[in-house]
């Protein structure tokens, strides 16, 4: 089963963490072809935790698990945390492939976006 | 003349720092038929700060100033840090306009961009 976890940072704002949950929605009804399984995961000051959201998908059956980090630039949590929680929990479950994706501000169509945004 | 100023929030990562200023020179590429300036500023960690990136575009001879926030949730920076500082610089500088956009993570394009990237 194909499942996809998006990982935020997490804030100390719960209107943050709901504009994330509320993408997560909006992203597991526009890829519903693609995804039968769609979550967020939050790095810290929010739930599920990145790590209690693979568990989640993988008790949902999740074979192969995409994880798109919400990210726009490639600090530490980028470089660091989240491949990190990914190791941790790929070890965890052998038979699963979980697959960590570039962050979304590294995407080729951030520039557009910023472009259409002005 | 019609400025734009990318703002970012800073790494303590000189390459994080690095990647937003790639960003803005391409954003400066793509966008040289609308704007005659465009520089990025730094909430923290990195210069210039917001402050000096507008004190620069008026000192360049900016008089609309349009302000990209490059955050892709809503929390206090968006909220409260990046709109105190615009309105201190609005009461410093009568003459010149200057206009807060919406943070990108707002953008509706979003969605389509994440949907791609995964």
């Amino acid at each position: 089963m194909h499942s996809l976890i998006m990982v935020a940072h997490g804030s100390r704002r719960a209107t943050s963490n709901t504009e994330v949950q509320a993408l997560t929605d909006q992203l597991r009804a526009r890829l519903s072809d693609r995804f039968e399984y769609i979550q967020c995961g939050f790095l810290e000051f929010a739930e599920p935790s990145i790590s209690a959201a693979l568990d989640a998908a993988v008790r949902a059956g999740g074979t192969e698990i995409a994880v798109l980090p919400y990210f726009l630039a490639r600090g530490a949590h980028i470089s660091e945390d989240i491949p990190r929680v990914i190791l941790a929990k790929q070890l965890q479950y052998p038979a699963v492939t979980i697959e960590l994706k570039p962050h979304i501000g590294a995407s080729p169509g951030m520039l557009e976006l910023l472009a259409r945004a002005v």
